[in-house]
């Protein structure tokens, strides 16, 4: 029989198969089809293509939209939202209405087309996540900011058109559903227990034979949670509670950028390149925040489709349970 | 610059691209190519493919799991969740966890392997429906399910791995948490208000110019809702306030089957065979139910993938404004 498990911060439940499992070797090893780099605008010297860049990192002098650097950000071309302009909050009969106010930047990880982020070294993923940090603590200057959502989709299947890897932040004028859900269920948990939801899951995996952790080292944890809405889902979370990634520091980011790249390596080793999305949850700025948020990344590969089930009933089907994941995550070396 | 618009029910914010909208010949009309009814476990001859059938009509008398039926259910070869055994709810740390029982029913939709429900003859598409009917009374008798979640996948990107049109309906033991959200926004406008949401969102469609509505009889509307998350989103929803899905009569059938088929020929004109899910929205069942619900369909195409912004945020945007999309569903006769 199926387990049913719940997440304890969201109470989203999930269908876990840990009866008649999917093997990690049952998805095979895809292998990736690049479609090449000519006219690829996240290229060294195609920096004309894009509009005019917003930060970039380099070891060197460069001049800007020339090449040289590590890593560059850019608006995006088809933005979502649009930076300039009020806000406008209105009402529509009974729905609330607004102005589509925010900025939605791009982040190219590096200058390597071919390269995703397990070839990075350690110094690249190192300078990616510095300019995430650079950029949300820029863009919380703008008061009409709520939520910095910093995420990367991965393959066309998760939602990426353009193959050179590359990330994006989109700056949203409120805060939105599912980080409300996220922060309102650590803050009845805190309230109820005094202590962070999050601080306790890393110690109940620590405590109960490691069996769902993937990796960690001094300051990080990589596992996949008990309740993982999809196989494979991955966490990378800080040991030490925080509830804003803007505030980490150099040392930390040099911990992060190894076990992310680790863990992404040990997923590449297992699945090949699965198409996968990662998101970086984080406190919302610019309004009272609770401090029992606790920031990390979720890495979501995308194995199978959601579908009716999924939309009707926000329960989701994992064929591999995660002790099974993480597991073959470990040994994958 | 785009809009940005809350659903009143769960608070989910969308963006509207109205100032550069997708149009609907933007999408191509999408031909469908069958693979073929070789060995279809689903059609007239094969009826001992499948797990022996639950439930059948037929016009004339025939034995069981034999040809003649007009709709058949059949427990799903795989199913999700498993009908027989005890719930066993128990923590393991701080999670909630317990054993995976429900019901996992497939509804071969008709006998015939190459038509969409827009080829069915409205008395068929009414079959299909009076079955769905008698599965939800049916299966509510036992105490265990307290959501029966019926809903159809078309085509692969929409998650069906067979091409023969079948609908399916999942029997849960506790109320999911997208239900809830509904719910309970449902209850608290009715609480704030004394009337129910839903039926003030038929009648602001109907007293703004109808631009939204796409088709409506007696008894039902069809229409695009303002804070849509798909483009082409249609909603079908009864007149008449009804919480439950499961007490329409035969004569509301007959119009259900006449508006569901019509906008789904819409669409299929417009968009030809896009990919997409539809779920029926109706209250829980044996657990306290708050009358200010209203049952209703939605109908969400899939014309893009989701992707790290939407998974991050819970925002969606939307290529297609409502009312564009409903404009070119109209015009399709």
């Amino acid at each position: 029989m199926p387990d049913l498990r719940k997440d304890p911060i969201v109470n989203r439940w999930v269908v876990v198969n840990v009866e008649e499992p999917v093997l990690p070797k049952d998805y095979g090893v895809v292998p990736f089809v690049w479609k090449g780099h000519k006219d690829c605008a996240f290229c060294y010297g195609n920096e004309h293509l894009t509009p005019p860049e917003i930060e970039a990192i380099s070891e060197t002098w460069r001049a800007p939209n020339t090449p040289g650097w590590k890593v560059r950000v850019v608006p995006n071309k088809f933005p979502a939202l649009i930076i300039e302009g009020e806000l406008d909050k209105r009402a529509i009969g009974m729905y609330d209405v607004s102005n589509g106010v925010g900025a939605h930047e791009v982040i190219i990880d590096s200058p390597h087309h071919y390269k995703t982020i397990a070839e990075l070294t350690d110094l690249e993923v190192q300078y990616m996540l510095k300019i995430y940090r650079s950029r949300t603590l820029d863009l919380r200057k703008d008061r009409r900011f709520k939520y910095l959502l910093i995420f990367k989709n991965v393959g066309l299947e998760a939602g990426a058109s353009l193959e050179h890897g590359h990330s994006q932040l989109i700056a949203l004028p409120m805060v939105p559903k599912n980080v409300l859900d996220e922060v309102r269920g650590a803050r009845h948990f805190y309230e109820y227990r005094e202590r962070c939801i999050f601080c306790d899951m890393i110690a109940y995996e620590e405590e109960n034979g490691k069996e769902r952790i993937v990796t960690e080292n001094e300051d990080f944890v990589s596992f996949c949670p008990l309740s993982s809405r999809f196989s494979f889902e991955i966490w990378v979370i800080p040991k030490e509670h925080s509830m804003d990634f803007g505030q980490i520091n150099d040392e930390r980011i040099k911990k992060l950028a190894h076990i992310l790249k680790d863990s992404l390596t040990r997923l590449k080793k297992v699945l090949g390149e699965h198409p996968y999305n990662y998101i970086i949850h984080t406190s919302p700025v610019n309004t009272d925040a609770h401090p029992s948020y606790h920031w990390h990344i979720e890495i979501m590969p995308k194995l199978s489709r959601v579908a009716g089930f999924e939309w009707g009933s926000g329960f989701y089907v994992v064929g591999t349970p995660p002790n099974i994941a993480a597991k073959s995550l470990r040994e994958a070396v």
